[in-house]
């Protein structure tokens, strides 16, 4: 058994209540790691060709890595993927909190959901026991409600949730899953993947501490990270703001990396109302943290004004939320997007797909391709808060416009016709995350091009790379060697970009967080102390290849083309306004770029498809079966 | 300045005996490193298309690596690199002594000669002076006396040279440089380029240690590897008897590894009579090592007999050479192998290309394409010792058939026609490293498309991958997952024979020797304590793509093609007998492994010229105008 691992990976079928174990050898981790390398491994190997996202034969993977459930700061984190039903290829999510830290305590590397239940049910694991135990009395309420009424019912006091909302249960395909109240596995839609499993929650608790193959030096860096994060990179700032801070959101607006009103405006003058420094003068209540970590990211607010109150009890807002909820919709009111913020934690909804759909209501509704009577006379206009919160409570419930908007602008936009797909800002299906692809075209491309659609955690900031400094340390361990403009698309750049999105995509198969401040060398440093492994960096950018390629096959098969890896078209122009009202993405640029990422991936640069050889140079050689499926 | 590093490139241009200093910042050397690195680098950005390998335009480097001058094991050694008289490409080879080790603390990071002195010189380098001094009478003499004179005329002991013999100075296209008497930077004839340039030695001596970064970890990391390396690898055993071993020769007998008559039998009935183990039980004097190295493989031999002796200050045979002169000339006379290694170091000619030239020459005997009248009745039947050791003095005096000799079997046969080409075993005009490319296939592949042509050090071998083992723990460092027949020439083998060779040329880079146990994390590891770069493995890999790339641009530059990437014909048969009378190399395999190997490159897959996009992602957009010129 492979050290700081468990062995052993959890299934439960909920159609016919089966509990089982698989214990794969030492090299099937070595290969494919964790997290985001399980959720590529078993999507492909397991999903049938055609599934519905929403039937039984999906599966739901929350997958952990080696690093989860350690002691190592940023290692207390989870992947959670399923067959996504706003894409039809991959969802792929990494949440933080305590409940990946849990399970793999409680004697688990990772757990695969099947099948569905015939009524609601919630998972109960500890110390290596599975219970499937009844959910039907939580239908219907909150994550919060749920998380009182097991812990409640099982007597136990600290049990780890990963829990779905009613728009979970309703199987909106913007719903996630929360874990511990406050903390989302975001984007893809896998809270509605939980919700059609009739599986409420998944309650965890363990005391089997991981045993690093090199102790000392595992506790060493541990504690090296945590005597020092604050003299490192964002990490103090992090620590005292959480994302968002004024500096980033004053001067992303100043440079353009600000979405506002749907990536339509350049410019949002209130952004300062909105930031975390705005949060911490007012709302917050505190900071919170992962276990083991000291960077204390988490932002905690609590408010009560005429209209509402805010729990501290769910989490504050991240800059993404505060974008989502505030500049994107040209909202600053501060308290409002705070409580959206709650509602989506209550509810189980990814705040940047909520927002990017509400945005796209509101374009549609400012162009009078939505009207009134559309939409129940909800005025949803830029900068009306409660348009916005009313618009939550609609979709988590599938009620009049919200039963539209549940499934994602995507969908939504199919739905409602008339050109409302101009007002749809995704690739995929999924919303973008909240950074300018105009000003860092790299990440452009990466939303472009990653398994996942516009996931907000895919790499690259170009911003980062224009000159010498922490950003060029960074790239410059994956062989990087010139800072470049970050409107820059040559193959340099793609070469850049690519390494940045693997060196990611190992970190998701860790599971590591991407906000503690460790370098490439670190992750492969504790990888090595903890497995015993003699683990190189080539091989972590070779885990970051074998996930995207295999979920590249998987997108393919499950028939995603090159004709998906498309920004919408509002990019290809500038902003009427603001920093970049002479700058857009050159869309031949884009298109040469794309096909330059594919050719470096190994994949067939005209349609993305990964050729055989590089499956074979991956040790996936039998990924190839399924290409044959997809053509 | 990077740490370990002096900062200094030196440059004695002979024409007009000028002595200049470069100073390139601190990135050149994270990107370029040294050695290799540094040969790719001036080869195509110095020597103009077309240049004469043998004129003055030509250059020639001795290129140290930030590890050249440390006391880390393996790190006391240097590269040399000039246009190739025999290929007309890229000549890179790597040499153990001291020479490198003092040139580093003389003041130096590497050395590069240009011009030609109207009459023999020889430079001596002396903390950081330089001196060009008259070797007028020193011409003529061998390698040991050039020493000695040296030493006697500078009043000087523990002077370090770098120096030719009667072969170098006649301009043989396989002559070498000898270090220290006993160590050949062997392969590609840039002997011939010294000689070119009337330079007769380079001596040297220095006392500025250079500094690590990270001393303790430095002093640490050297320390552990003197007090493990018995436990590592081969170590044990090259300690005791260098390479060619029994186990290695009599069992690469057995299996069919070694090369018999010109790679045109299959076995080797006296084998046992001229291992390392012969070796030792008859005419050792003991082992040598290169500084602050405790493996001390290289042999020291003595001997007397009725026809000559050998003076222990001539070094001994490495595998090598034990086979060259051995079985592959179809001679068991260990004397007359030691007699002929002594003789290459007294005349600087390399004893790969020695052998394969001789070798060459027999078959062609045997075959009666050359007969007594072209020898000078010199019986050149495999087998014949006598004739084996006239024919070393022919070569290094370009006398009679030696002076058609001297250029290589490739230019021999050219001029000798009537069909000599089947047996000259070559690749790019270089003679094959000793080890069959019909067993160990990607080995074979390595052959064919190495920038340096038939270098023995290219890379893989085959065989120690077929199974989980050391083998298999060095090559999951590059990410191949899974053992493959040795035969194998899967897309899975191309890309382990792809990494593996990357790796090379890193340590080439670096430099550091090949036969201290190190890991690849291990060399990156000192690399990072000795500069303080956090640097990791994949940007070793990255350079080792740099020097592979920045070479064939030189190599299509100078008029090279994929036409040259080819094995001679004889491999594509099995051997008449032994382990591999039923064992060929497919040539549709082959030829479909050299495609792979050029598209994993970024190499255009047909024609195995570099794309823009490669260099581009590899920093050196700069090397894209000399394609332009290639084309």
């Amino acid at each position: 058994m492979v050290p700081g691992t468990t062995g052993k990976i959890l299934r439960v079928n909920l159609t016919d209540r089966r509990v089982s174990v698989d214990e794969p050898d030492d090299l099937f981790y070595r290969r494919y790691l964790g997290g985001a390398g399980f959720i590529g491994y078993y999507l492909l190997k397991e999903v049938k060709p055609g599934t519905d996202p929403l039937s039984p034969d999906n599966i739901l993977i929350f997958a952990l890595g080696p690093m989860t459930g350690t002691p190592m700061p940023g290692g207390s984190r989870n992947s959670v993927g399923a067959k996504s039903p706003l894409s039809g290829g991959v969802a792929k999510s990494e949440v933080g909190g305590f409940f990946g830290y849990e399970l793999k305590r409680a004697g688990y590397d990772s757990l695969i959901v099947e099948g569905r239940a015939d009524t609601p049910v919630y998972l109960w694991i500890h110390d290596g026991e599975v219970e499937i135990k009844d959910a039907r009395q939580l239908w219907g309420t909150t994550v919060l409600e749920t998380q009182d009424a097991i812990e409640a019912e099982l007597g136990e006091r600290f049990v780890r949730t990963a829990t779905i909302g009613p728009a979970g249960e309703n199987m909106a395909g913007i719903s996630c899953i929360i874990t511990d109240l406050r903390n989302a596995a975001g984007r893809g839609g896998t809270g509605a993947v939980m919700g059609s499993k009739n599986l409420k929650s998944v309650a965890v608790k363990g005391r089997t501490v991981p045993q690093p193959a090199d102790r000392d030096k595992f506790r060493e860096m541990a504690q090296c990270m945590n005597r020092n994060y604050m003299n490192i990179g964002n990490a103090a700032s992090f620590h005292e703001f959480g994302t968002g801070t004024a500096a980033a959101m004053i001067g992303g607006n100043s440079i353009g990396n600000l979405p506002v009103r749907n990536w339509g405006d350049g410019t949002f003058d209130e952004v300062a109302k909105i930031t975390a420094d705005a949060v911490k003068e007012t709302v917050s209540v505190g900071m919170e943290a992962c276990p083991a970590c000291q960077v204390r990211c988490k932002k905690v607010v609590e408010l009560e004004n005429d209209s509402y109150k805010v729990d501290r009890r769910n989490g504050g807002p991240e800059y993404e939320t505060l974008a989502a909820f505030g500049s994107f919709l040209g909202i600053d009111d501060l308290d409002a997007i705070c409580r959206a913020n709650e509602l989506c934690s209550l509810y189980s909804l990814d705040t940047i797909s909520t927002g990017g759909t509400i945005v796209f209501a509101m374009g549609c509704f400012e162009n009078e391709i939505l009207t009134p009577s559309d939409t129940g006379c909800l005025d949803l206009r830029f900068g009306n808060a409660d348009a916005m919160l009313q618009a939550i409570d609609l979709i988590a419930r599938r009620e009049g416009i919200g039963d539209i908007l549940a499934d994602g602008s995507r969908k939504a936009a199919e739905r409602i016709g008339r050109g409302a797909e101009e007002f749809s800002m995704q690739v995929k299906g999924v919303e973008l995350g909240m950074h300018e692809p105009r000003l860092k075209q790299g990440l452009g491309l990466l939303y472009s091009v990653a398994l996942n659609g516009g996931d907000h955690m895919v790499g690259i900031h170009d911003t980062a790379f224009t000159q010498e400094g922490a950003g060029m340390a960074t790239v410059r361990q994956i062989g990087a060697m010139d800072p470049l403009p970050a409107n820059d698309l040559s193959a340099a750049k793609v070469s850049m970009a690519k390494g940045y999105h693997l060196m990611r995509l190992f970190a998701d198969s860790m599971v590591i967080c991407h906000f503690v401040p460790w370098t490439l060398n670190q992750h492969v440093e504790m990888l090595r102390a903890l497995t015993g492994w003699d683990f190189t960096a080539v091989e972590a950018l070779k885990i970051g290849e074998r996930v995207a390629t295999m979920s590249r096959v998987f997108n393919l098969r499950e028939g995603l083309t090159a004709a998906d890896d498309v920004l919408p078209k509002r990019f290809f122009s500038p902003t009427p306004r603001g920093a970049l009202k002479d700058t857009a993405i050159d869309p031949e640029a884009m298109s040469t770029a794309i096909h330059t990422f594919y050719n470096m991936m190994g994949w067939d640069p005209e349609t993305g498809v990964p050729t055989q050889e590089k499956l074979e140079e991956l040790g996936i050689a039998w990924a190839g079966s399924h290409i044959a499926v997809a053509s």
